[in-house]
């Protein structure tokens, strides 16, 4: 790419070929263009690449010259970029920028990402953006920063098109045309009555297939869905996922239009909302910076914090452990691990399809008693058959094959029938808990393997020991 | 809703105050209207459902009623409906249909819609299907069908608007309104040159905003990111995450312009995904249908294979903790639990970040000794805060309170340094499995938290037992 120039767009059939991202300059060669005053050719160059890239590329240009690399950006692109960077080098940037530079690049933006880098910022630098705001842009940028944590106002923006019923087609394309360049999209336009209340959409396909003097009132969908401001974004996304929409209307209490959600940011919160519950089922506190980024100090601190939790509850494992070590024959204890990781095991397949079915909405509180009733026969299926597979092996390896005399045909017993109550048992515990944080309105994701697991052991072991003891009688 | 009739569109405004899906009426709710014979009321109700909710719907009537219902819905509103329908109520309809019912749905699909169902479907009904489609889909579906599996061509439709350089905005918007009913989308339009190959894209916000004698050439976007037919799905769906499309051009190897993406097909495969990833790192093989539809038997046999192979696998467990029950004390056994889950727990972080990273392409098989340097800080960290966590804990809890005066110093130790070992050995191979499975074209998601405490398991017993052996002598 080093010999690209002014005349790359000429060129971009053959260049395109493959496929930008694979090949896009490096942050040095860019730098160097720069520093040997080729200006012409280093806007040419970075035309051609994608603001997501750009952005990636900035995080190599070295600090002291990123206010230059970025000064020197096309004007138009620039915007872009900045939206694409992490919000460390937009506060670094921000705290560079002249009042004027800060008031250019905040009134080139949407709002809703104004509202996204606003949030990441610490205050000063959060009262220096709001003071070089227009007033009506300050104004929607307070109502956006006000919505409730996660909800559908946080992730919309107030950039849409509003036409109303009793216009032509052809006066809403002119309308159109005349507003489309603050509009986050223009495919979908919403119509308003005088209360600025909902009443219907029209796609910009419907104006293109139409003819010039249709009234809105004849071609509008008028079964719209929608979005409530304190709706949770989650939901808003599960809207998108099921109907298959580009945009999304958002409304107040009164039904009144407030602002849209658009496609690209509900596919945000679909990666972001998945990404977070693999955090929490490995039993990471999520974090939003990309891993190899991310300095080791910092994962550790993310990991930290459950490992220690659960290593100390572990402790009463260790204590059951210890408690009956005194008074059961030892070779019971060879059993435990086989227990405890398939007892895990199994929970952790009952969480995960609970926590994954409310994530999405397959599964909802109401459905708790089907939800139990299926995993209890699914756990008495699991139970049965590896409590079957258990005795063939322990009598098969255990005392043929490694020839150990203390595996006995009662200790095997034992060991398949607690086997098979610890399944059925940690399919209950593994199905029931996360329906249970959501009902105390914690996390379900929470209550991921490595929480069930910890909880299963414990169970698990009491149950192999009382059945060994009480039922078979194995007590030295 | 029952009290809707011919009415309802007049009553949009205030009965779209409720979200649809969220007050929509029962399968018998609408049976009744069939069975008294209120058709014209019965249409009008369903008109104003949603296809993905109507899909829903007509899953609860009953097997016998259901073609009837079917052939009852209005004509327009049919076919969406069928695309949301289960494979399993598809395959009944389709057997039932007639000839010219089976060709009449099947023309009015898009092709990407008929491809997905024919998927799903036993060869005699495929055959079917093919006999009544017409020639030129005929072969569009083979040729779609031949694309390898999860790749760029099986997710793509042919039905796109290809406009032509020297083209007029007048010339193209003509173009589209005599197209446009056969095209998923007109929003993203696709100029090629006269060989078939990409040479450009014009949005319809270009054409709508542009003026009428405006030539493409002088609108149309030349730096086109695009996908290649045999591109794996996942790194496709990646691309609308990155660069927020909602439709992406697919080329074959000369570059020729052969299908499109659009976002909602995007959408469903970075579910489908993130699904198939959530069920694989809870050791159960990944299905297509909802828990609460599949029954107990089903989900047994999702189920029961992982959970019986990683039983059998901790048998090395049980061999390792026999061989060294023999030769050390007793005592040392208290803490295995809380040695296997902390070191599981461990080895799952490390390796449910390396298989979401290579998920969403964050993370590169080149960058494996990045990885590895980081993820050796990272556990030398954890493990050194929880090993002396666990110091503190033993000789506090084990020793002092609960009196057991077997829990030496020397104990504490040996379980101490024993836990930091296996915590930064479970960090390595949690980190490294993934990576190596995709370096030899499995799915690194399998290499998951069961999969990996089951291997840290029985090394982390090893480590427990050679450290108290031969580092402290704690023999009997």
């Amino acid at each position: 790419m080093n010999e690209m120039n002014e005349n790359v767009m000429q060129n971009a059939v053959e260049e395109s070929w493959v496929s930008p991202e694979k090949n896009l300059p490096e942050a040095e060669e860019l730098l160097a263009l720069i520093e040997e005053k080729r200006i012409g050719e280093f806007r040419s160059t970075v035309e051609c690449i994608p603001a997501p890239d750009m952005g990636i590329i900035i995080e190599d240009i070295p600090k002291n010259k990123r206010l230059l690399f970025y000064r020197l950006l096309p004007k138009d692109q620039a915007t872009d970029v900045f939206i694409e960077m992490s919000s460390e080098i937009q506060e670094e940037l921000i705290s560079a920028f002249s009042d004027k530079e800060l008031s250019e690049t905040f009134s080139e933006l949407y709002l809703d990402d104004t509202v996204d880098i606003i949030e990441e910022m610490p205050a000063v630098v959060v009262k220096r953006i709001l003071k070089n705001s227009s007033p009506e842009n300050r104004s929607a940028i307070n109502q956006l920063l006000r919505y409730p944590k996660d909800s559908a106002g946080t992730i919309m923006t107030t950039e849409y098109v509003k036409l109303s019923a009793d216009m032509t087609v052809e006066a809403a394309l002119a309308h159109i045309k005349a507003v489309a360049i603050d509009k986050e999209t223009i495919y979908t336009c919403y119509v308003t009555d005088n209360k600025r209340r909902l009443i219907g959409l029209v796609t910009a396909r419907a104006l293109m297939l139409s003819e010039r003097d249709t009234l809105l009132s004849d071609i509008m969908e008028e079964s719209v869905i929608f979005a409530v401001t304190t709706e949770d974004k989650e939901e808003v996304a599960n809207k998108f996922n099921k109907y298959g929409f580009i945009a999304l209307p958002v409304v107040d209490n009164e039904h009144r239009l407030v602002g849209i959600v658009t496609v690209d940011d509900a596919i945000d919160v679909m990666r972001e909302e998945a990404e977070e519950d693999f955090a929490k089922m490995a039993a990471i506190i999520p974090s939003e910076t990309e891993y190899l980024k991310t300095p080791a100090t910092k994962i550790f601190i993310s990991r930290i914090p459950w490992l220690l939790l659960l290593m100390i509850s572990a402790t009463f494992s260790s204590a059951i452990l210890s408690f009956f070590e005194a008074s059961l024959i030892p070779v019971l204890v060879l059993f435990v691990p086989m227990l405890m990781d398939t007892g895990g095991n199994s929970g952790s397949q009952a969480s995960v399809t609970a926590i994954r079915g409310l994530s999405t909405g397959e599964v909802a509180l109401s459905d708790v008693f089907r939800i139990l009733y299926k995993e209890i026969r699914v756990g008495v299926l699991c139970g049965a058959a590896l409590g079957v597979v258990a005795f063939g092996k322990i009598m098969l390896v255990d005392r043929l094959i490694m020839n150990n005399p203390e595996v006995t045909l009662t200790v095997a017993f034992a060991v398949s029938i607690a086997l098979t109550a610890t399944i059925i048992v940690a399919k209950i515990i593994g199905s029931t808990l996360p329906l249970l944080a959501k009902r105390l309105h914690l996390d379900p994701a929470v209550m991921a393997s490595p929480f069930i697991t910890t909880i299963v052991d414990a169970v698990g072991l009491i149950l192999y020991f009382l059945i060994s003891a009480n039922v078979f009688g194995l007590t030295v």
